[in-house]
């Protein structure tokens, strides 16, 4: 089973937002073992609408279609859809009460006439009801293809494809079992890898698939499966990862399907009932927000500083005068201190700490932009790192804090 | 001039990342003219990217197509344009040098024989020279159209954009101006806002499109314009905005163009010299690295701290145990006395602090998953207001983080 996603909106093809809607559809689709085949973003434009559905129609057994469902004039996509299907709108009595029970309940004024307009749906549509809005999602089908239309805003597009679309596609197709598992290194180049690992690469059966990923110093490797059978193609992916493993034991750092690093680590403090406190610098917050981004951070997170000026690491943190002045804001001994500060003031068994110039000035150091320490504080004692991460802000603030919590991981599974 | 953008690679199809090279790149185009009339991602598959390839010829002046440049084996676009334009690869002089010259400064280590692979090109192929990275951009021809290869690896995408595209692109094609510009709103829905200016819409003229974009109690309005007169196209839309304004008065909050709430108060403090400090805690962290995502943030901001445990809110913030037992620790009370300690411990003259409850799990708290006490010290004095912002935990972080901000720059208007 093969599928397309068609987003429309004016504002992905200006650049004026990221299309996040795409790889959230690809993502839940393949879970369930429908892969899809291309992603196309088009304009808020009829003629441009309908080209794009008669492609995907000659191409894929299933389209999903997001954007252009709102009640402003610039919204075309279900009148778009009653040319294609040679249809017309009515207007849905459930809908219609939905709408009605939504601006009661949320909006707490009557629905404008504009609103009302939302419960107009083509005739041959089965309607997917909104709990999060007024505009329905909708299913049809053309020939062999299905067709589905669901409102652009992320949070209705997201709750309308796992009530609806996804129960439903499950329930109503045959599926094969799609599996992935992604290796996560840190250290190497992809060709110095592949290289590591050309062997076994040529001799990967035909029905498995690997892909590299690279970015900012850590590649990725995807192997992907698919079949009829679950155990199979799962037992098939899992062999080959047992024997590529060992071939990038130096790098290897964790799979990605297991959660990120801040997952990982926030999985081990709080099997281990151990607690984690942050002063930040150059990552101004980025730590602790990685963190904090996932619920049950309350069990190990006590939590963190941002000390971004010179002076609140003296008034804040109690980092000695002295100290900064002799070393500099940004050195291995502003850097120890920070870490140690934390840990000591918000309890914790660890602690990180930053600090650098991320750039492009130079703020209140003399160093190179790019040049960030690290620190960690653990039961064990206290040590930190420094590192250059290049010129460019929102890299160096991203590696800062990757490697922070590289070193942090490193140093949990020592204690 | 009329673009498209093709993206290749599974992990954009399997969900595994999300594709924000197209908007950079259609922003960027934007910039000097182009519209992008379609992106479409395709999979790592030589007929589907040839497909694609030759659909894109069809339609448009100019194709820009990302990844697949890698030195590994599932990378098949260099090979792709080969069979696209009839052509073959041969080795190119300076790619080589580059190459060796970026193992010898940044790897350290001599390259690989894959590593040398990527010195080859198609012969009809301009070089776009890439400093990051070892894969080459390619300008090639087929009849009227242009065809740009560039790697997926956005640091190096951006600085090919930067250094080689768009200069050329410039010098080589007359364009006309593209203007948007995008009015922020807050607190109206967007059928209430369509109603308010129906009657300045119905007589836009045709030259300027408004597009209604909701996101989360937002509602921005964007104003498109294009026309070979720069000066004429900035006015049309200029004069469109003057009439509207006072129409949605009660709900305007600012343009897109001149920066997010963030880089609005960071300009107005500086401007001011005056200073910031946040409290945290349901947001974790969020509130201040969007503050620094921006350089320039130290000349006003002076740090942050994220209390995400009850007891360090008492520990590093000293708001006293007994307010917290008597209010509980999501309350007004909690919250302004967080917001006044930590103005007062970072010596600053605003301050915001956050107390809530994100969810899913309710935490230390007795309230209900979605509340959220938002305060706002400054010299002016200090107040709090509590807001629910419903049951999803990225939501809450969000819309919490967004209201402080905007609360805050209330705040330093008055003062």
């Amino acid at each position: 089973m093969q599928a397309e996603i068609i987003t429309i909106g004016d504002e992905i093809l200006i650049g004026q937002i990221v299309d996040t809607n795409s790889a959230y559809i690809s993502k839940e689709l393949n879970k369930i073992g429908i892969s899809v085949y291309q992603i196309t973003s088009v304009q808020d434009e009829h003629t441009h609408i309908l080209t794009a559905l008669s492609e995907a129609n000659n191409r894929s057994d299933l389209v999903i279609v997001t954007g252009g469902l709102g009640p402003t004039k610039d919204d075309i996509t279900k009148q778009t859809f009653c040319d294609f299907f040679e249809d017309h709108l009515v207007e849905n009595q459930e809908v219609l009460k939905i709408i009605h029970e939504l601006f009661r309940r949320v909006v707490k004024q009557p629905p404008l006439p504009s609103n009302l307009t939302q419960a107009l749906v083509p005739s041959k549509a089965e309607v997917l009801p909104n709990s999060f809005g007024t505009a329905p999602g909708l299913w049809m089908q053309q020939d062999k293809t299905v067709f589905i239309s669901l409102p652009g805003v992320p949070y209705e597009m997201k709750a309308l494809m796992q009530e609806e679309v996804l129960p439903k596609l499950q329930e109503r197709f045959q599926r094969p079992y799609i599996y992935h598992k992604t290796i996560l290194t840190y250290g190497m180049g992809e060709s110095a890898i592949a290289e590591l690992i050309k062997d076994w690469e040529t001799a990967l059966p035909t029905n498995i698939k690997l892909a590299y990923l690279p970015n900012l110093g850590r590649v990725r490797l995807r192997l992907s499966s698919r079949g009829p059978n679950k155990k199979e193609v799962i037992k098939g992916v899992e062999n080959q990862i047992k024997t590529v493993l060992p071939l990038i034991e130096s790098v290897f750092v964790g799979f990605e399907e297991e959660g990120h690093l801040e997952v990982i680590i926030g999985e081990l403090l709080s099997k281990r009932k151990q607690t984690l406190s942050i002063a930040e610098s150059c990552t101004g917050g980025q730590i602790a927000e990685l963190i904090t981004a996932k619920s049950g951070a309350s069990a190990f997170f006590k939590g963190s500083v941002t000390t971004y000026a010179t002076q609140t690491k003296i008034d804040v943190l109690n980092v000695s005068e002295a100290l900064i002045n002799e070393h500099t804001v940004v050195s291995a001994q502003v850097a120890e201190a920070m870490a140690s500060q934390v840990q000591k003031l918000f309890k914790t068994e660890f602690a990180i700490s930053t600090t650098g110039i991320a750039g492009p000035t130079k703020g209140d150091a003399l160093d190179e932009v790019g040049t960030v320490f690290i620190a960690i504080a653990s039961p064990n004692g206290l040590f930190s790192e420094k590192f250059n991460f290049g010129n460019n802000r929102k890299k160096v603030i991203e590696r800062a804090t990757n490697k922070a919590l590289e070193l942090l991981r490193k140093e949990i599974l020592k204690n």
